[in-house]
Order: C-alpha cells, then sequence, then structure tokens
C-alpha cells in the first residue's frame, strides 16, 4: 500500500546493464593494481567526526559543510567518509603497517559521501578508486603512482585526458612564498571574493583555484609557489618530471593545481578531460609528507590520488566505450509443462547449475506457448522442453535456438548430451 | 601530531590478505548467479527513512533501536540500510522493472548498518549478498532462490549447515491462527517477557522466536502455523517440499522459523550452522507476497533471502577453507642503482607493466644491498639488477630467484626476453 518511495536526491540505483559496465571497469582496475602490486585494503564508510577533521582538514568545504553525520540515540560522533585517503591511512596507523615491507602499496574502490548539490557525474554517494603509496620520499614514487592511473586510462581506451603536474612546495619554502602572495594581494584585499578572503587566513594558495572571475583577473599575475621552491622541493619536481618524460608519459606543469594544506607537500597533479568541461578533473592526487602524523602516526612521506568512477563511466559512455560488453546468455532453459514434469526438470537443472552450466528453469507454470515466447525472449542456446508427451516418452526434446533444429533426449542424458554439444 | 584515531567500535577494516579471501567468495557468488541467471543491481547505502518503516516494519527492533539515521544540516530524514530488500524492491517499482521479462531475477552484494552490540560474526558495517526473485507465485521459485543458496554452500566446500524450512501461511489463514495461539496463551500471558506480551499485539508469531527459556517452556505445546495451513498454502508448502527432494536438498520442517509481518508469506527457511552456536543463521529467506505492494508497487510475489558475509568468512575460517589462496607473485623485480640508473629502468618499468607483466621498481632510493633484501622479502621470480657496471655495460643482470642464476640481458632486450621466459 502507501505511496512511492524513490532513492534519495543524490543517489542512483545501478541497474544489471550498468552493473555490467561497472564491473568491467573494477575489473580493469583490480588488474592492473596487481601489475603494479597494489594491494587491496577495504575501509568503513564511516568514521570518529574527528578523523576527516584532521585527514581532510575542518577548514575545507568538504568537512564544515558536506558532510554527513550519523545520528544514533542522539549521540553524533561518526561521519560518513567524504573521501578514501584519511581512512586508509587510519587503517594503516590502526594496523601498525609501517613495521611491514616499505612502501607500503595500498588500493581502494570505495563509496563516498558528500551533500553537494548534485549534478552530472556529481552525486550525494559517490564511488572513488584511490591508490595510497606510504613510506617513500623519492621522486620515483610519485612517477609510480602517475604511471599506474595513466596506464589505466590508456587501458580502458579513454582519450583527451590531459595529465597536469605542479610541486606545492613543502611547509619550509611555502611560508616565505605566503609572504609574497600576500604582499601581491594587499593592493586589491577587499576586492576579493568573501571565500578568498578567508583563504588568504587559512590556506593562501587555494586562492590561485578561484573560480570567481574577477578574482581569477586579479590574481593573474601573482607569484606562484613552483618559482618559490626551496632546493630540496625544486629537484624532487625536476626529478618527477624527468621520470615522466623517460616513461613517455605527457603532462603539462600548470602551477594553479593546488592543495591547500600543510601536509600537502611536492608533487600535484590531475588528470583533466576537455570533455566535462569546467567539472573536468577526473583524477587528483599527489604527495602528502605531513599527513600520516598529522592523524596521530609516525612521521611518514605518502603518495596517492583518488578518482572519481561516476566521472570516469560518464567520459567513457560519452566515448562510447561502454557499448561493446558481453551479453548475457543462457546455455539451456528447461521449459516442463505441468507440476510433474516440472518437478523432473528440477532435478535435470541441479545437474547443469551443479556443473556450472548456466541454466534456467520456467518458475512461473506458464504454458508451453508462453514458455517458448519466454524462451525467444532471453538469450538461450538451447530449450529443452518437457511436455506430457516428452514425459510419457521419458525425453527431452531439446531445440537448437539458433538452427530450429529439435531432437529428443532421453532425460537422465540431457546434462551429458547438453555438457559435450557446448564443449563443441 | 594529534592522538591516534580508531575504527568505530563495530566496523573492520579488511587488509589485503582478508580482501584476498573476500574477493575469491565474491567470485563464487558472482559465477555461480550468473550460471542461475540472476543480475546484480546496486543500491544506495542510504534510503529515505519511510522505506524501512514499510519495508522492515516500524515495530521491529531493527528500526525501532538499531538504524542509523543521517544528520545533515538538522535535517534527519535518511537512514542507513539496515538490510538489503527493501532497497531492491524500492529500485524494482521505481524503474519499472515489472515491464520487463518476469520473474525478475536480482542479486546483490551491499553494506548494512545496525547499531547491535558487536560480537563475533556480528558487526554495525556488515555485508549481506541477497537475491529477491520478483513475480511469481510458484513454488518452483521458491525451491530455485534455495537451491541457488545451497548450491553456493557446496561450491564453497562449507560443511554442517541445516537447511530448515516452514510455512508461515497467508493473511487469511494466518488470522484463524492467531486466534488459536492467543486462546493458547491466556491463561499464562501474564507470566510471558516483556517483549513477548509486547509482540502478541504486533506480530504474535514472534513469540515462538523467543530466546527466554521461561518462554520456552510456555510455549513448548503453543499451536503451530503449519498445523493451520489454508489449502492453498499447504499445497504451495508441499510442493515445494518435493521440488527439494526431488533435487535430493536435503531439508527439515522446523515450524518454529516465523517471519513477524504481514507481508512474509508461505514460505520461509534458514540455514542454520551448528558452528557458531545460538549465533547459528548464516542465511534467512523466504516469501514475501505482499512486500511489493506494502512499498508502493503494484501487488506482485517475491521470494528472497539474505546472507551476512561476515559469518560465513567466520565460518569458512573455522573449517580452514581460507587457507590455500593463490600468494600474490612479481614477475620481475628491477632494481636500479642511482639516479641515472632509476630513470632507465623506470622506461623498461613502463613496457613491462603496459604489457600485463606484473612488475615492480626500487622506489626507495635504496642501495643494491637494500635492493635484494627487497627482493627476497616480495614473492618475485625475476630481479633485474641496474648498477653502475651494468648501466656503462648497457645490460641488466637478470637474476632467476629460484635458480639463482644469473645472465646479462641487453636493456633494450630485457621487456621481450622476461616475455618469453614467463611464456615457457
Amino acid at each position: 500500500m502507501g505511496s512511492k518511495i524513490f532513492a534519495p536526491k543524490g543517489t542512483r540505483d545501478l541497474l544489471p546493464d550498468e552493473v555490467k559496465a561497472w564491473e568491467m571497469v573494477e575489473g580493469k582496475i583490480k588488474e592492473i593494481c596487481k601489475t603494479f602490486n597494489y594491494k587491496q585494503i577495504r575501509v568503513p564508510d564511516f568514521e570518529h567526526y574527528a578523523l576527516f577533521d584532521r585527514g581532510v582538514g575542518e577548514s575545507t568545504d568538504i568537512v564544515s559543510k558536506e558532510m554527513y553525520t550519523l545520528n544514533h540515540r542522539g549521540k553524533d560522533v561518526f561521519a560518513l567518509k567524504p573521501e578514501g585517503t584519511s581512512s586508509v591511512i587510519r587503517a594503516y596507523i590502526e594496523h601498525g603497517m609501517s613495521s611491514g615491507i616499505t612502501p607500503t602499496k595500498l588500493y581502494y574502490i570505495t563509496s563516498c559521501f558528500r551533500s553537494e548539490r548534485p549534478q552530472k557525474g556529481r552525486q550525494r554517494q559517490f564511488h572513488q578508486f584511490g591508490i595510497e603509496a606510504i613510506g617513500s620520499y623519492s621522486a620515483s614514487m610519485d612517477a609510480e603512482v602517475i604511471m599506474l592511473v595513466s596506464t589505466l586510462f590508456n587501458k580502458l581506451g579513454i582519450k583527451g585526458l590531459e595529465l597536469r603536474i605542479n610541486s606545492v612546495g613543502c611547509p619550509k619554502c611555502r611560508s616565505a612564498y605566503y609572504e609574497k602572495l600576500k604582499e601581491y594581494v594587499k593592493p586589491f584585499e577587499n576586492e576579493l571574493c568573501e571565500d578568498c578572503r578567508d583563504r588568504l587566513n587559512k590556506n593562501p594558495m587555494r586562492i590561485l583555484d578561484c573560480k570567481n572571475e574577477h578574482c581569477k583577473t586579479l590574481l593573474k599575475d601573482a607569484p606562484l609557489m613552483v618559482d618559490y621552491l626551496c632546493e630540496e622541493c625544486n629537484e624532487h619536481f625536476e626529478s618527477v618530471k624527468d621520470y615522466l618524460s623517460n616513461a613517455e608519459i605527457e603532462f603539462v606543469v600548470d602551477p594553479k593545481i593546488v592543495r591547500g594544506l600543510d601536509y600537502y607537500t611536492q608533487t600535484a597533479f590531475e588528470f583533466v578531460s576537455t570533455d566535462l568541461g569546467s567539472q573536468g578533473t577526473v583524477c587528483g592526487g599527489g604527495r602528502y609528507n605531513g599527513l600520516v602524523k598529522m592523524i596521530g602516526g609516525p612521521d611518514t612521506p605518502g603518495v596517492g590520488f583518488g578518482l572519481g568512477l561516476e566521472r570516469l563511466m560518464l567520459i567513457m559512455e560519452e566515448q562510447g566505450l561502454l557499448n561493446d560488453l558481453e551479453d548475457d546468455e543462457i546455455d539451456v532453459y528447461l521449459a516442463p509443462v505441468g507440476k510433474e514434469a516440472s518437478k523432473v526438470a528440477f532435478k535435470t537443472f541441479k545437474k547443469l547449475t551443479d556443473s556450472g552450466i548456466k541454466a534456467s528453469i520456467d518458475v512461473m507454470d506458464r504454458s508451453l506457448k508462453a514458455q517458448m515466447k519466454y524462451a525467444n525472449k532471453v538469450n538461450t542456446k538451447y530449450t529443452a522442453i518437457l511436455g506430457e508427451d516428452e514425459l510419457q516418452k521419458g525425453v527431452y526434446t531439446l531445440r537448437d535456438m539458433r538452427s530450429k533444429e529439435q531432437e529428443e533426449v532421453n532425460i537422465e542424458n540431457l546434462f551429458e548430451y547438453i555438457k559435450e554439444k557446448l564443449g563443441e
């Protein structure tokens, strides 16, 4: 009874045809992670609120505006995870993974939750593929992480993605740069949008990322972090670029890619699609040498990225990469007519499915005519009819649905016969 | 910085070794659902609160005590799903799946959330595999659903599970039975526990399910639904038993298996393990001819089950079924020494991973000695060393990690050479 109830705004059911596409993409992700020797970790969907305060940053929109907290019996200490990295790093620390083989190379495919305004490719429950490589300061680590995701895009056949990289320095060189940036901004600070004035206090670099046109114009010639890197950060950045060039991975340097918070260091990168317009970032990542410590672990460097699967699927759909997925096919459909036949056919059905033959059987007590209609609608290679006549004779009438040829097969022999036929 | 933060009580990280076991089991589930022609659906993790009020029942502990609601900007209209069926039926209705091929055969593997007291095999975030077969009144549908899960247990090699079945009748025969039950209980109604007295009003059948020893004694000889079935329900139950017997699926009739709410009808079943003691139900299911309508759809019958994956994994672990999982193996580990060598080796690394060869490369800028130690710890078939000497000669020293044999291979040829070696 009662009125219809719909899925919450910003969530989506994946129906079987779509699931097939997702499973294909997830399969490819797992295959490539295996090739690169990254191992899967699974983390819960909710965490202590405090984790995201630290791991994402309380000054970010994500934490201050977009998080769902859980209400249970009036208590309110948990939040649905808005991204994957914080939880993975929390798990890395909790399980003492730093004492294992270094670097720790992990990947995850998980649900994330943010209460943003839903739009194309942006949902309130969405899915993220991400990797975290923990334990190495070397530029080769950054290069491997970037190479992994670049390989994934190639294997999926996606065109038109641009790799953009930058260095956001380290706390040392950043403080000097912030002075320069604030100095530059001072004369027109009041003209900046409210968000940017706020950012100037909390994470100044993010003003370069502002989408406001007036801010963009004002900041056109602002000093850039990349020009103020300390020697170590500069060398690291040069080295990352060398690795990528050597491996023939194309990239452009984009000094406006920023990560707001202190625990992000050195490399920042994005893969940007021109197909989605302004919503173009499919994958963002970088180095976070301060994060493990921030979350309560030992002082340990890390590199990682997060990739929005909804956006990836959208791009693949637009590029026609989800069209030729394998059709579901049934090997044999059993069409018994009447109660007795149905019970006999169930025994055959058991034998077939036990040996992994894709089988289907009438479960609607349909007439033969209705069953043949059904058999023509589903994609079955054979139909085995067990009507009154057949039951008396102890046979199935086996129909090859392509050639339309029919033959009689002993009830007891059907399983072996089908098995042989399928083996041909 | 900051103190350690742990995963919330009642949630668990799955670390790589455990994920391997889960992926194996999930793979088997998907394979068997494919064999039986059930298709995967994915539903969101949260829904409108009202859905569970209707689809699980507001009088149940699940809805009244154990649900997590979402708090976002003071609003509180969503809840994390405590089970899978309601969401799948909601999706079935929302997407008008009744107009497709009947029956609709769906399966899901999903997260569920209940704020119970955590104990072995029972978590606050847990995972459920379930199927829903929608559209058939036939007993053969019930039998197929039971056969599917029975096949799964067999394929996983699980021993010691008992299939218990019952019929909970339909609203028609149930109301007559409820009279009998209330009549029987009347003389000692005040001796029943508080929960049972409450159940007598809301869903009387559930008193038979009470764990309280005194209630159990009092209700030992209570009338049973199965003895009061109407002709139609009786015939349906007999038919289900016939199908199972015919297919040689063992079962026992357990008249105390109940489903509390009106929309459950006829068949109820459980697979019970003796290994977990009182926590023994691994899988519970049955027929719910009233549910689709209750949630706002057309009057449509259904059969399904839900299977707790944490408990399944626990049983499999206890039975030693998770011991022989395939080891992760790397085909070749590249061991460059020094910056220059590292960049050259990265080019080889790209070639190897591009062609799907499982490769690893030093990303720690380690000495050769440290790298050889690393190579011995990870499970690699070959190690390709590129030290100063090798770089000058333009070769890798390729070491077979089993035979300990070494040979020199031209840098440019390593990829082809390894490929050939692996093909042998």
